[in-house]
């Protein structure tokens, strides 16, 4: 670079920063070494395929749940989310059905034989949650909960955790490093959309966080385009464009019965949104030569 | 959306916070009409294909703008882009040619017969430019530079607005508007990133503007990962998320001697990046079933 | 500071970035060299005293015009604002009363003996404006306009630079820079509030640009509250906050009735609001040994 | 507010969206209700005084906290900071004294009879902490982790509630909301700066947050200069402006000896500063009225 690119650079802001591997001595690509493959069910994440999690935002009763799972399974997929326990901005707003939550997830889980992700919200419930949970959740209110990211860690399972909407990638590769050293080596990073200026989204979806976040570390990265974008029209166009942009997969949020939802029923996409928009991403799939799984 | 979880929305933030077509009487969406096609050249923007338009930041001589043009033109596309007149933040930076890089632009063009599209950056030098340039660009820090935005609206070109680093959608959809009250109908709006407070990106690309602005306006859009993502092993995942999210085209920057650019090299691909860049392109079209050219 | 506390504050995010006065060949402070102060009429900026500049969003007519004046030169101040031309995001809002303000401005002019500063908005009408004007504004739009720096930068008279609302500090002086390339050594830099997440004032202010600025700059700085928080109960607080961060002044919105203002009156103070805040600050002012002129 | 200057609002961004008391049944303002008044120690905080809580950011050593508390004595003052559990981003940061730090802190409260106000990191901890705290802080990476603000609610002691740098006003009200409905009626909030896309402070300093949420809340709220600003030259700046914007006090970090600090160094005060700053700070109160204690 000249030196007067390099001056135009600087002035131009101050970015971009770039991300070192080896700041992250868990969590960082090391030459040689393969990229991590988490097992979670039937599913492999990470492994080169576009793994889609869907499901409910929460748990909010056996019909609601089992028919989530139902559409997830039927549509070819082998990991459910769905929240007992939901972070709440208001205390007054529904927290998901708690212990009777996990109940359900157990029930629906024994009857279709799929994955299920919930949400930890707290370390003096990691057990609880572990006993249910293939995949334990850290949602992006936690990501800088170090306790509870180390309790997570001990548990011995897959973790999925999800960027802060205020937190840097360097601050998401510093979390996932805390989760490893409690002796998890399974972690998938999940970008979820971040806070800007801007309010015409939820929150802005930085999927540019996927390829720059693989050029660094070797775990897995998801896209979460419920949370983000948050507008059900759009949703499907954040699918499309995570699997190009080569994300290792999507979560994402259905419902049947969207008006009705307890909770973020309004980003939810209906099961026909949901068929038609993986009919699409299998056929970009195809093209990609990524299979959707 | 239940009583509860029109509170939760509320709560988390504010939006997102529905744009309008109603709000935009020239540029938003009306029932019946067509979508804009703008021609410049041999391309149509903005109707059904995805239109690639690459060149130099900087117009830096003859010998690198024709062999940026030339590369264009071999790679099958049809509009160059590349500024005599240049804003930088320090009026120490190399600020352009000036008017002697409107006289190689002049010259390349003959030479290859492609389309240009120039950067204005002051009423009065509206009509010089336009002399030249087949379409007008307004820069991002130019956004809501008024009487240039109506400047150029008179000039009888096709204009590419850039959407302003600080500004909402909403914005650029009024700043179309300004143009278009002067009689311009040809506005194509570019999404190149926006400030956060995350620096591992030069500016955050909102992928996610191009289809919720097609949600509202008539108007194609098209994506510049060049400004925004600003790393080149990035910038590939970025044109591929830009046609898989539905965006028109995109806006790239390719230099012959990326080491030796006088502005903004960094961010630049190579002429092989570029190439590698549009072979993936041009199967993941053909798979969707976008001509891009 | 530490190994330990260098990589916590790394971590951090990435700041504070300093801004060193050696990268601002003109406006940066310069060892020996005394503060800048300017001359508008009868008031001096930049001379150890807090100065304020008060008067209406735009000029609407000589009868609000002359009422804003008025109250202005009878609570003891010299400098009044005021927008004959306004930049307006929709094309269809009200864009000020053009060459008939200025013609206002000139007769208020006369009959107060008042100095008055007027936003420039293009090149083309520069030297109108300064016939007029004793300060010339450049908007927080218009901050990287470069060809408007420049033209302002020629035209003899004082220049107010607006920080841009998605601007950093870095480029506000290299903004300033752009103006006294030109010749202009009398620049007040204005922080006006910038864009971030929160949306409970109109754009975050960011008072300790102040001081910042003041910290590497030889120019003076003021700041504008009415812009920034843009709630009517909540800019006493922000003027008050202002002197006590060491600004060289502040510009205020006043209105003589502010329900019926064309333009941001609803961030307008009324004349008895006015009369208020002024008398809390010239107490404090007392106190800390500021002259409040 | 006219037609006209109501669409102006609504384009120049979304803002300001205004809080309303009604929203937050227990930390919102009611007809009639006096502010709340919260006793620490011999202080008095939200009682019309500016009450400056200061001391290190770690407690390092028995030897250093000593010092800081000292240190916070002489100056006048009645309750000192000091982390025993430090949330750090990289989880090979120094992560505090843990245990040890609390013996320091009650050894040290032992000696000088001032009140101390540290930080709970997670609920398995609380009884511990609140053992040895007269006043529970939930830092900013918390200000969302609800089991943890219930936990705080229950301890019967005041609760210290820091902004998260990614929240905004609504939300840190609402988990003000989270504490109080635990039982807890004394809650502390305090403004540390918020993630912007401006590097040159370490967070923005949001100093209207505190009269914004005063004007919707009965709570106090005090403003903490050293996370926020972060450079030790501009702090003293950041104490005066929150004085004079009406802040019920201070959250300030000091250091007997910056450059060997294990965490935050970088931003504390040393002893002289701390004292020339509080000796402005007093003359300030002074002529404002204000008690600082």
């Amino acid at each position: 670079m000249s030196e007067e690119s390099r001056h135009e650079r600087a002035d131009a802001g101050y970015g971009p920063v770039e991300l070192r591997a080896a700041d992250f001595p868990l969590a960082g690509k090391r030459n040689g070494h393969a990229r991590t493959e988490i097992k979670v069910g039937a599913a492999t994440i990470g492994g080169g395929a576009f793994t889609l999690i869907a499901g409910p935002c929460a748990v909010e009763s056996y019909e609601q749940f089992s028919a989530a799972a139902k559409a997830v399974k039927d549509a070819g997929f082998h990991i459910v989310r769905g929240g007992a326990f939901k972070p709440r901005t208001s205390p007054y707003s529904f927290a998901g059905l708690q212990e009777e939550g996990l109940e359900v997830i157990a029930q629906v889980k024994a009857e279709t034989g799929l994955a299920f992700v919930t949400e930890l919200m707290e370390p003096g419930r990691a057990e609880m949650v572990a006993e249910v949970a293939d995949m334990i959740q850290l949602g992006s209110r936690n990501m800088q909960n170090f306790p509870l990211l180390h309790a997570a860690g001990r548990l011995g399972k897959p973790v999925l955790l999800k960027r802060g909407f205020g937190n840097t990638l360097h601050e998401l590769l510093m979390a996932a490093e805390h989760v490893m050293t409690e002796g998890c080596e399974q972690v998938v990073l999940c970008e979820r959309g971040i806070r800007t200026f801007d309010q015409s989204q939820r929150n802005t979806l930085d999927l540019m966080a996927a390829p720059i976040l693989q050029s660094v570390t070797h775990l897995p990265v998801i896209v979460d385009p419920s949370h983000s974008v948050g507008i059900p029209q759009i949703i499907p166009a954040a699918l499309k464009a995570a699997l190009a942009a080569g994300a290792d997969g999507a979560l994402l949020e259905i419902h049947p019965d969207r008006e009705k939802a307890l909770s973020d029923g309004a980003q939810s996409l209906s099961f026909s949104e949901f068929g038609e928009a993986i009919a699409v991403l299998r056929r970009m799939g195809a093209a990609l030569g990524v299979p959707i799984n």
